[in-house]
């Protein structure tokens, strides 16, 4: 009981509020300028709400962006490794999209000059998904579908490489047309023996 | 005569040390925290002398980077693609390492913000290295060490995106070995007919 600030007791309206207010304003001004003030004032709570469940503002975004993640961004597996990859990397491609991009350029950046948000950006953003991905790789190699002796980083860098390049350099997401060559180029590539 | 603001009387001395001081102000704070005035001070010059040549820090970011690129990262044509390409993609892994990679992450976050900032950093940076790229690779179909069929995109994307999604990510750049092992990978899936 008492009065101690608890995960458990978190408002999922608020929560859900502080997000949307944290996506709106990084796509409107960038993350540069996203301060927890502007996010408390859009979401109509108090700055120290947010400062009670979260340390910063990466740490906001970054939770923001696994939240979306989770929900969007599963590895289906019904047997046919193209068509999966196609699916998810196709809701890759549309997390990456505004209002995200600039959360994630964001985070990103900042991580860069922050050991703790690096480090929850590594052990929460990023090496659940690599273990789901390369997961649902094992599974097409029982299946036959991939070579048991392909390489699952290089398949990792030739799939999901292409878009933080083309984020990076605004160079345009794949369409769906160019994300069945790339699919096929990465998969052609691992089935063949070095 | 008169005394209007020529480009051509920038001082070099005073250029390179503009640079310096923002490539480790840059380094030591990230982007974020780099002013204007943090690096006139530690350039010893006046914040005058840096607006009369850039409009903004973006700016003296990119034409940064653009130095470092076109001093270090040409294509070779020694007429073996694969030796040719190890060569400049260990150029490129260089320029990404620090002190340059928080300038760069940093400049690709705020351009999302900054229309103008990002029409230069398409126009001056990314642009014309793409175009030197795909003439190797043109040369390279010509001396038939390539697919006439190859997509030179796709070539782009599987070449140079595990750097930048490495670089986003934490993952490490490539070491020489696996660099190989990536280079072979994206040959061998361009020379296959689709």
């Amino acid at each position: 009981m008492g009065n101690t600030p608890n995960v458990a007791r978190r408002s999922e309206s608020s929560r859900q509020a502080i997000f949307a207010a944290a996506r709106e304003l990084c796509a409107e001004r960038g993350y540069g300028r996203l301060t927890i003030e502007a996010i408390a004032s859009r979401a109509g709570v108090s700055k120290k709400t947010i400062y009670r469940w979260w340390p910063s503002k990466g740490a906001v975004i970054l939770e923001l962006l696994d939240e979306a993640a989770t929900m969007k961004a599963h590895h289906p597996d019904t047997g046919d490794l193209a068509a999966d990859l196609r699916t998810q990397l196709t809701a890759v491609i549309g997390m990456l999209a505004p209002p995200q991009t600039s959360a994630l350029a964001g985070v990103i950046a900042e991580a860069l000059h922050d050991p703790a948000l690096a480090h929850d950006l590594r052990e929460r953003l990023i090496e659940p998904r690599i273990a789901e991905f390369k997961n649902r790789m094992r599974q097409a190699q029982r299946q036959g579908q991939l070579s048991p002796d392909a390489d699952l980083d290089v398949a990792l860098d030739l799939l999901y490489g292409p878009l933080y390049h083309r984020l990076a350099f605004h160079l345009g997401m794949p369409d769906p047309a160019y994300l069945d060559t790339l699919i096929a180029h990465a998969l052609r590539s691992l089935s063949m023996t070095q």
